[in-house]
């Protein structure tokens, strides 16, 4: 059984250390994943672009621990999503909403169950607290149903869709990756004729990295789903002083 | 049974990889966990207060296998501290003290028996030749006293207490986090009636990050075990140009 | 049975997550070790160095799965190659040679054969698509030879080799580590008098970090195989503004 990890608790202070710690303490022969810890502080929008990206190579039955969560100790709910063939734990602010959408949802649970949690006055720290010892006793088999009272609906993430409108596509780049490929909100370029961002000409709808010219903008649909702004062998970031919300026009 | 790993060594040169291909190849069934690898370079105290933060989530057992070790190479001990319920290895410069201090020690090691070393003419990389056999063969039940002799105490970390004088708590800012909050070396405040940090007002002391005022500094017992200045959603680092050691004053 | 990866992903996009998740998925059992993944983008150099450092502190039969990958989708092979005590699986682009060849080599395969790929139609993620699931089955004792055709040789890094001439060794820097040493292409110094690198004195040959001069640029044999500019207990690379190809030179 697997618990996999994605939250925006960086690396350097060992927060990341105390929920696998007390995941282990509850289920020792649980195997932890980490998806990234490195989400931007805060960001859901990019805490769901990666699990939404990640999740569908993991096995069944897999169980995805999502701690972005601006809102810790505040009245959101903290949430299980029990689906087909996998669960996800998280707040109830859209986090897990792209991934689940993909999926055929057996049950939304709230997690209410205070027996479960690892302490009840502390409200700095739930991944801690709360998402980690409710993941590991699912891992051992505790049935979903025992962590709190069916709810029907989760808070879905406001991504931004583009819009089209004269033969044109209107995005926007909404993260970049470690290599400085902007991620655009565009998933259908259903041909492409010419494009540009901050009115620096893309040059070419690529096929492969390599594909594309040197030294210049192109685009390529990416892991991500979405298509993506890029230089061969160099960040489109750094090279073109791109920024995140930067809009991105595809003539079709 | 896990082995936890704290260093400074980075992520970015395969030093943890070394590490953990020794620790592997002596006990392949060992569970390895990461608490933090970008603990700053040489900085013990940090060091000290992750550990101190994170140590006590992990199952009993666990042996903790921290370097950061300003002194590789010198003179200063490398040890073993056993406790009721943990294995510290570790260099003897204080990066335990602070995890150690909440324990009941039963046994202190010099290490010094270098058959269990890796090599024994290599002064750079501990870690590696020393360290990660050591607790790896502690893994497997190798009973302490067969690494060296028993000492009586160890280095205890040097952290600065805040003075209180004229109903203020005059302490300071020992560390940030990676949501940019600022750890101060503050620990009680009876009460609070107001503060400042670099003449910046704290205006309240919060029970949870989004009762703080926002776009201001505010303050919170934090799970650290200290107060942390913080911007509700907000790095108080990056938008109020705090600083290590910058002081902060409780008046109480 | 341990796989070990080593890739210019970063850690914030979940890519390592989505990798790991191939591999459990084919191969639940088996041990995943990270040697680091962030080597610099498409820096084969660098991540050929750092898979010699740490690649024989692993387990016999341990599975090496190293993504450095500036040629995706192009016509570069990818390979496994499998030595009398190792697997690696790569693309064939230099990135294993500095580690394989210090091994005795039995066999390279051209991966080939499309039934061991998750998807066929991907270019811009072998990491994933291919070398994730082909190292999963490797793992499982799938043999060699059922991946595709055996080849003769394989790609091998441009290591700059340090000049001598006249009594001087004319080498470079060729990475910095964490700790801010610059790791110069200089394997032998017969015998040290004196050393520069831009115009600043290097003070002393030195055995271990801390015999070296305080506040002063020292050079040391580091766990890499090569000589470190360092500064005791500081950033060589800060302290002196040292970049990435600035020659040192050393008398002998």
């Amino acid at each position: 059984m697997i618990i996999s990890l994605l939250t925006d608790f960086g690396i350097e202070d060992g927060f990341v250390g105390s929920v696998k710690g007390v995941i282990k303490t509850i289920n020792p022969s649980v195997d932890i994943i980490d998806i990234s810890h490195n989400v931007g502080s805060f960001d859901i929008l990019e805490g769901a672009l990666v699990l939404k990206a990640a999740y569908l190579y993991f096995p069944k039955g897999t169980i995805f621990t999502v701690v972005v969560d601006p809102g810790v100790g505040s009245e959101r709910d903290a949430i299980i999503v029990k689906t087909k063939d996998y669960f996800f734990v998280a707040p109830d602010n859209g986090v897990i909403s792209l991934a689940v959408e993909n999926e055929k949802i057996e049950k939304i649970i709230k997690i209410q169950n205070e027996e479960f949690f690892l302490t009840r006055d502390n409200n700095t720290f739930h991944g801690r607290d709360i998402f980690a010892p409710v993941s590991a006793y699912i891992s051992k088999g505790v049935p979903v149903e025992s962590f709190g009272k069916e709810k029907n609906n989760i808070i879905k993430v406001d991504i931004p869709r583009p819009e089209i409108k004269n033969g044109k596509i209107y995005g926007k780049i909404i993260k970049f990756d470690k290599f400085g490929n902007g991620i655009t909100n565009i998933e259908d370029i259903p041909s492409f004729k010419r494009g540009e961002v901050r009115g620096i000409k893309i040059e070419k709808l690529a096929s492969s990295f390599l594909e594309g010219e040197k030294g210049k903008l192109n685009i390529i649909k990416g892991s991500f789903g979405f298509y993506e702004i890029f230089v061969p062998l160099g960040s489109a970031k750094d090279m073109f002083k791109l920024d995140k919300e930067d809009e991105v026009v595809i003539r079709v």
